[in-house]
């Protein structure tokens, strides 16, 4: 066995399928993280990068400064490929170990991420992803095929962006039963109403400051409308109830319609509104709702918040950045380095 | 083989060494929790109990509500030990895979928890503990001996009992640097600064009610003076930092000194004042300190909270009860589980 034979035995092989915002912030964060996590023992190396039209492999680990720059400059990452599957021709043609999903997310059918993950489990590949679509009207499949075909699916950076929740209910929490979730899932949301409350706004006033921030999307409707929120809340409440709710199985109010006259009574009172994502392990609930200007939940800004009420370890709380790239990377980053750890267990075995 | 030497191959052995407060409640919840383990296919059995002057050995499992009952009535959990070395006694003669270390905390020396911990790595066994005397100076031995015996020390109820936050640095921040560490840590204190705003009580007389309430020890100094705070520090700082941080790093003041006139004039300010922990890779601070109402760690009553300030993934905050037999139970839970995980893995081999 030669060196180069001996070294890609060692290391821990990943596909990227979908090269935006989350895309090439994983591949900023494992340029900017190759010492740290060499210093870890940890050897991860990107075999494939496949965005919507093209396809980059690389066996011995594709250059990822210059992916980014080719990206930058062409707007594709690789080579053009006419079956416009790359995500296909990864699966079949580049030896890995492990698939990061970060397609964009289609809330209704869950495409295509969810054909790339089911794919991905049946041909032996550990996933982790970013990409809420699959996991909301597809959450048993998913959690029963990575299961069946002794896999990991690990997806903390799908809720709250870098607020670590996905894991602290799966492993922190682990023999708790978890009786109520209730958390602030949508940043953008939260800006809004926190700018309506701090500076007497009305709603398209302050919609239009969020979107001159790029804190909103030209079209927010995913965000205001409370979609984005309720699709975050189904998939901690399928995480902590093992569960098979589905998007439409929440009842949804957005924030359209809060005027600054209702805040500011509100206020007076020492309250504040929040849009609230709410589930219980019978109900799932997205509403604008009055908050204790001293209650956690009354977090200000971009933040996420969620509270946890369990019966053995009460209420934990925790919040962060609820988007970002980086941060997003950032989660996606910690469940890749659980899933090598497992994987280093198993290559090692015995005891 | 007959079935019960099948049974006891596949089950997971553990010995709680001290059986006070946190052991109690660690028997407890294993009891509560039975059908939930058994549900998630986790079968734990406790195969010995030590208390300071007693030990009760079972192979097949110890039947914890006896135990608990016979440590309620006569103050022992078993039979009462010559060499008053339950833990040595333990290890020599009880075949289990992890002990359990809940013995009461002595800062100074980290006895016995220390050498108890030593020995149980250095005979194969797994530890989990929620004593913070052996990691405030004895930190990167400890590590080192559980790594050099490829063997597993779990933590997590040593800081902040239920509120998630050793796991958190060392799993879900995994891959980011932290920056810097902020929190409150110690209840009691927040218990008493919260009053003293709430109610204009100079300290004494708040102290007097958390001691009513259980809240204050009748020695109260471990706590407002900022050494219970410290400890914590330490241990958070050494696992974010990989350093071997020691108590005597740490730079304390406590709350005794503070007025009800300083904490008026914060509040008319928009402020209160907290005892904070503050740790970066080079310093280690424990002192009160003014806090903006509307900042997360103005955090109310007995609660803990942390901010960790990391690269990556920004600010998270992590809140939780700060104490309790059963919320330390918990952790201890999740650390068995974690730990219980990797071993079925390791037992399982290959990939």
């Amino acid at each position: 066995m030669n060196e180069i034979e001996e070294l890609s035995g060692l290391s821990f092989r990943i596909s990227i399928i979908g090269f935006g915002a989350v895309g090439q912030g994983l591949a900023k964060v494992l340029l900017s993280k190759r010492e740290t996590l060499q210093r870890m023992g940890i050897d991860i190396r990107v075999v494939a990068i496949a965005d919507s039209v093209s396809l980059l492999k690389g066996s011995e680990g594709i250059d990822l400064e210059k992916a980014l720059q080719a990206k930058e400059v062409s707007g594709r990452v690789g080579e053009e490929i006419d079956t416009g599957d790359g995500a296909r021709e990864v699966l079949e043609s580049v030896e890995h170990d492990l698939m990061v999903e970060a397609t964009p997310t289609d809330i209704r059918s869950g495409e295509p991420a969810l054909t790339h993950i089911l794919r991905a489990l049946a041909s032996g590949k550990h996933v982790v992803t970013s990409n809420k679509g699959p996991f909301i009207h597809n959450h048993a499949t998913l959690i029963e095929t990575a299961r069946k075909n002794d896999l990991m699916l690990r997806y903390e950076a799908t809720v709250g962006g870098a607020m670590p929740i996905i894991n602290l209910i799966q492993e922190n929490l682990a023999g708790n039963t978890i009786e109520r979730i209730e958390g602030v899932l949508n940043g953008t949301c939260n800006y809004i109403l926190t700018r309506m409350a701090d500076e007497r706004l009305d709603y398209q006033h302050a919609l239009l400051e969020a979107q001159e921030l790029g804190i909103a999307e030209a079209d927010p409707s995913y965000d205001v409308m409370g979609i984005d929120s309720a699709s975050k809340l189904v998939i901690l409440a399928n995480t902590a109830y093992e569960n098979d709710a589905t998007f439409d199985d929440v009842k949804i109010t957005g924030i359209t319609e809060i005027t600054p006259e209702a805040l500011e009574l509100a206020e007076k009172n020492g309250y504040t509104i929040r849009l609230i994502g709410e589930a219980t392990r019978d109900r799932l609930v997205v509403a604008p709702k009055l908050v204790s200007k001293r209650h956690p939940l009354a977090i200000r800004g971009t933040l996420n918040i969620a509270t946890i009420h369990t019966d053995l370890s009460k209420t934990i709380t925790v919040s962060g950045a609820g988007a970002g790239s980086i941060e997003t990377a950032s989660a996606i980053l910690s469940d890749i380095i659980h899933i090598y750890k497992r994987h280093e267990i198993k290559k090692g075995g015995g005891d």
